[in-house]
């Protein structure tokens, strides 16, 4: 099968390049590169000498020659490579932004995904028809979605965004287990490396303007967080569904606050989830004293609790390890791998659950994200391509 | 004058050693060290050479030689030098725990002080007098009280925590102007460099094992947890106390996760503190709306409020930067400096205030922190010592 | 077949755990640790989580299971595993010093291996006649006497030294082709990434102490020097005995400076290699004014051929990479792979050969060459195990 | 008195403002910047928010108002800037190459500095006279010269290069008191931080492309192998002429090959210095046997001589540190001070000096050493404004 992929010579499209030339069903890849084209992307990176080598082409003469379509492209460039390659009926799987809104159906009245997407983008769809054929890439949220949609004809992906699909998957058992208060904040805490800010170098990606120091940037501004709250949203309909037919309970805001730290790879997100009044231990000022001494047995145990329900609801899912008590989700225990690790604890009150996740940004985050959606189109073992063990340095 | 440090040779005690080097007001320094003593304070920090030489003595030694003891040493061991120095009739400023509990008097029907340090620390008091005399040398908190005792005699500084700074720091304007819901937790999601964990090797701080990763620790189980509460506590207090004798409002409890970065020095810590009625801007599913969108004018009008507010009560304080709209906290902007930088801003939905604080941890979370103790005790220039521009890298 | 490793716990150890569990025809691994008996390999390295598991076993137990043995031990405590798989007739592969000292045959009346391993290693054979079946496992030297050895019976493999390996790739076709002068010293000034300094932790690899710095260490005390003056000297050997039987020309001291980076893998080894009377352009004073004046056109052309003789030397070899002008090595071009990258160039002067080198000191510095002699020893392919693409970052 | 700089916003400028604030005989900072010009200071670097203030002028405005002027500049742009200061009668001190060229007069002969000059940057002198009046500002060179030029006016100071000043100050003793063979070349082999390469982001310094990665780059093609070729030559004439009048012996080629290492500040140089037969030890094939061995006892005997002779030769300098036996030069042992730290060691054939050096690329590198240039000039304490102790992280 042969893999085509516009904007090879970003980092994404790079490690896309990387990984699937270890995928055991693509014998060919096709790269296209706005910026080298006409080049090798070999000379671009030459680490891929002797290993991989290819031409940069024309997009169009991707999309011609493949027949699967990865875009790694800016934002507000897919919709006319998406129509081609529905035209030619291929799939496409797009990373850039351009394909991740879509509310669930049952808010539909509550919001427009295409304002949303435009309020943030600053785009508005230019082929509205497409988005209508496409679905959200997080496999633990769309999976069936996805293989439906494949057996219908060539599917458009919009693969999540490397913060959202950290911090989703964080909450989600919450969500779906309904674990949370609804009239408190949900506060998505996380923390990126430098290679989430692409290959373009730039100020703040400078090396000795961003080494050893750590800062939050885009507070209440970062066009990830529309993402994060579609997808919390999802998940609380999806399970309210299970049980009524309709959303039930108002959904808390989302808070996400991201910073830099000076890693290469890598997202932690550390995940705050208020809990319902089935759930607390504790409220009012016995929270305050309850915050002031060690844990307790008893929140342990409840800590425990929740553990397991996160372990039973992924315990299907190749690419998620829910963590044992006593160790914490570390960036460089998913190191180049596709994995997310979740830990899961409980605050000294009880009151809040604090769920930590971690993903490497350029494999679950994008890359290797994309290619577990590819292996669900076309049927292929989840994990074709994404074997690599994390490694720990 | 005469400076004495006991405990020279960890790293709180050689930053020490560093700055007063470079006092105005003091021309003499006494050290001591336990691992290292017969030795030389520039043999253990060949980077020394040349401009600070010092035998290593006994402790008792130095406090029998020194005008002022500064103590940099590991938790439960101080007692017995804070009371040589009372008997001495000099000041003790103690950089471990031993002396940092010590709720508000308005608490004290609540919570028993040396309960909560022995359940964190595993030690009663051996001297409980001692911890009278004692006063929690946040000078942003208790500059007065500072004085104060210094003016009827020798005083045991309790010389505050790193996070607890930096957490404190962000919330204590919020905190004091009233603008908090006391239903919700305060949330210090804190980041550390790696000299916080101490000059003693050890696997978490081993370079492979920490580089190029970011990971959170102790979540729910670290003892600055406490100590931020009681300074949370103490402000809400002495806040509560200039407008009624009384402590009004009940105190929502504190969540605290610190993570660890790859970098050597600072804290950065994002403070999130519900707003009450008089202050959010949204609630209920409004509130989910709105944080699918991108910041209001209202919101950015409202953020302005509050970062006048913190301007203002921090319009005195020779350490603590308010930054302008538009500048984050960033750890490399107080790099080597005393100062403690705060960025404000409101979340999307406007329920909830993102403060967060950028701190050195060895000078304003160490070192810094308590030669500005000492020159408050002494009456000197509150900058004095502590001069040094921050730099970038 | 079923791989043993004795020492699985140390980070070569690891590394082998995560190469051969990828490898094709490895389909189990017996692991042993003294440091971690009866645990598992994934409590030690959570990493490996879902991926990787084995009990660690006594390391009699393993190599009683195994059909090939690995070990990743302290230097001195290989010769009664070696012994062992002697017994067992099952090859042995040491990444200790232990098995790597042996002269070339022409060199025996000048000096004596088991001294020099004495005086480096502070240990003497305790069983010199396992040393007569032990074979130096660099490839690129070796690799007949390694299938030569192979055929007649188990092999007793002393795996190289990081250091080693990337400088004497560095430098073999210069001095199999005979370039050098030998009455100037060779000089191998090497960079290292901390993990070569292994798992326990100690004051020099200790994040703050290391981080951010640049420094060399044992200068004209590593234990590595020896090993490189022996490969300097095999290979010398080698290329004259292709012309005659007998060494001709003395062999130059070599110097090797290492150095610690802050990084967590990589060895740059940048080699100065004097150049003889046919090759060098310059000496003298004339040699002095040339240094002052940018590279001429002529000193481009010898690069060139210097170049290409590299490239013809390496042309069978499935990890070296030879690269263009205007390509130096860079140790993120190699990483996690078993690659040696070398660069070519002449000095200002046209007087010194200036070859660097580039490996990842974990795989073709450590674990990776040891599956390289085993792939040689079994009749594998060589890249088995090894397909890993050089990731940038 | 007040200084101007000129170029003030990129690294070296700021580094001159951080330093300058804090020279006791400095009261006020005119600074200019093309890049920001009609901006603040502080608004380019906000880490000096309520510390340093001040506006960007025009670099017209900026020599007018000013009694000695700093020039940030690139290179080929600083010659109207040195005439408008010799017309206004003010020292000029140049950061840039431009006035750092200037064979000394026995060699004139031999070699014409502007042709270097010429040859590497690609520019010619248009006001060849200004050269005339300017000294390279290598305090341990030239101090006296430095003295006596201010002595009769204002005076054009070229202030070195960061890698020239650390590879030569390593190298002088050896040259001053010739202890070198000079048919060998002198290899200095230097690894610097990435501050060296600027403000400007680029590839190059894009985190991603140099962290945890290191390089040799511009191999026989880096613009300050000219510069530290002229200061051996210079020295071994200064030494020469001590003797005899005339230059006797022939000098050798200088090899430079830089590395960047992720770090953000600092260069350690190691210079490898071929010793003539009064000082070597061994030579032929008895080298190659001596280097396989330990360094034996009369090795550390010569190498302790040698120490010796440099710690004689830098006895009165304030800012050179020859350390003892068994300290090597580290660059965080140099941190944010204007001191070199050098180590000397003897190859183990003891037939090369090893010399290793350490400074701060910002500081010794460039703003300190410029500082300590106009306090020469000024006949100020040399240290003004230089306090600072080294920090070790």
């Amino acid at each position: 099968m042969i893999a085509g992929i516009i904007g090879a010579t970003g980092y994404a499209g790079a490690e896309l390049v990387r990984l699937l030339s270890g995928h055991s069903k693509i014998n060919k890849l096709l790269l296209s590169s706005v910026s080298f084209e006409g080049g090798q992307i070999e000379e671009v990176y030459p680490n891929f000498l002797g290993r991989v080598s290819g031409s940069l082409l024309k997009a169009s003469d991707v999309i011609s020659g493949a027949d699967v379509v990865f875009a790694a492209l800016p934002h507000g460039v897919g919709e006319e490579f998406a129509a081609s390659c529905m035209e030619r009926k291929i799939h496409y799987i797009d990373l850039s932004a351009d394909f991740r809104f879509g509310a669930p159906p049952q808010y539909k009245d509550s919001f427009n995904d295409e304002e949303v997407y435009s309020a943030w983008y600053g785009k508005s769809y230019k082929n509205p028809g497409l988005h209508k054929h496409s679905v959200y890439g997080l496999p633990e949220l769309n999976r069936q979605r996805l293989k439906e949609l494949a057996s219908q004809g060539p599917v458009i992906v919009g693969n999540p965004g490397c913060y959202p699909t950290g911090g989703s998957l964080a909450a989600f058992p919450a969500l779906a287990k309904g674990l949370m208060r609804t009239d408190n904040p949900i506060i998505v805490d996380a923390i990126t490396g430098v290679s989430g800010g692409g290959r373009e170098p730039s100020r703040s990606f400078h090396y000795p303007e961003c080494a050893d120091s750590v800062a939050p940037y885009k507070i209440a501004a970062h066009r990830h967080s529309p993402e994060i709250a579609c997808n919390f949203a999802a998940m609380s309909v999806f399970s309210a569904a299970a049980s009524s037919p309709q959303m039930a309970a108002p959904l808390p805001p989302v808070i996400f606050t991201p910073h830099l730290a000076p890693m290469n790879r890598g997202i932690l997100s550390t995940v705050y989830i208020p809990l319902n009044d089935s759930w607390r231990r504790t409220s009012g000022n016995d929270a305050f004293l309850k915050a002031l001494m060690p844990a307790s047995k008893e929140n342990e145990e409840k800590a425990n609790m929740i553990r397991a329900l996160y372990a039973d609801f992924y315990k299907d899912e190749p690419f998620v390890r829910v963590l044992p008590a006593g160790l914490n989700a570390s960036t460089n225990r998913v190191r180049q791998s596709n994995y997310c690790d979740i830990s899961v604890n409980l605050d000294l009150s009880g009151s809040t659950l604090i769920a930590a996740s971690a993903i490497d940004n350029m494999v679950k985050g994008a890359a290797g994200q994309a290619i577990q959606n590819m292996n669900i189109l076309f049927g292929f073992d989840e994990t074709a391509g994404l074997e690599s063990i994390p490694i720990l340095f």
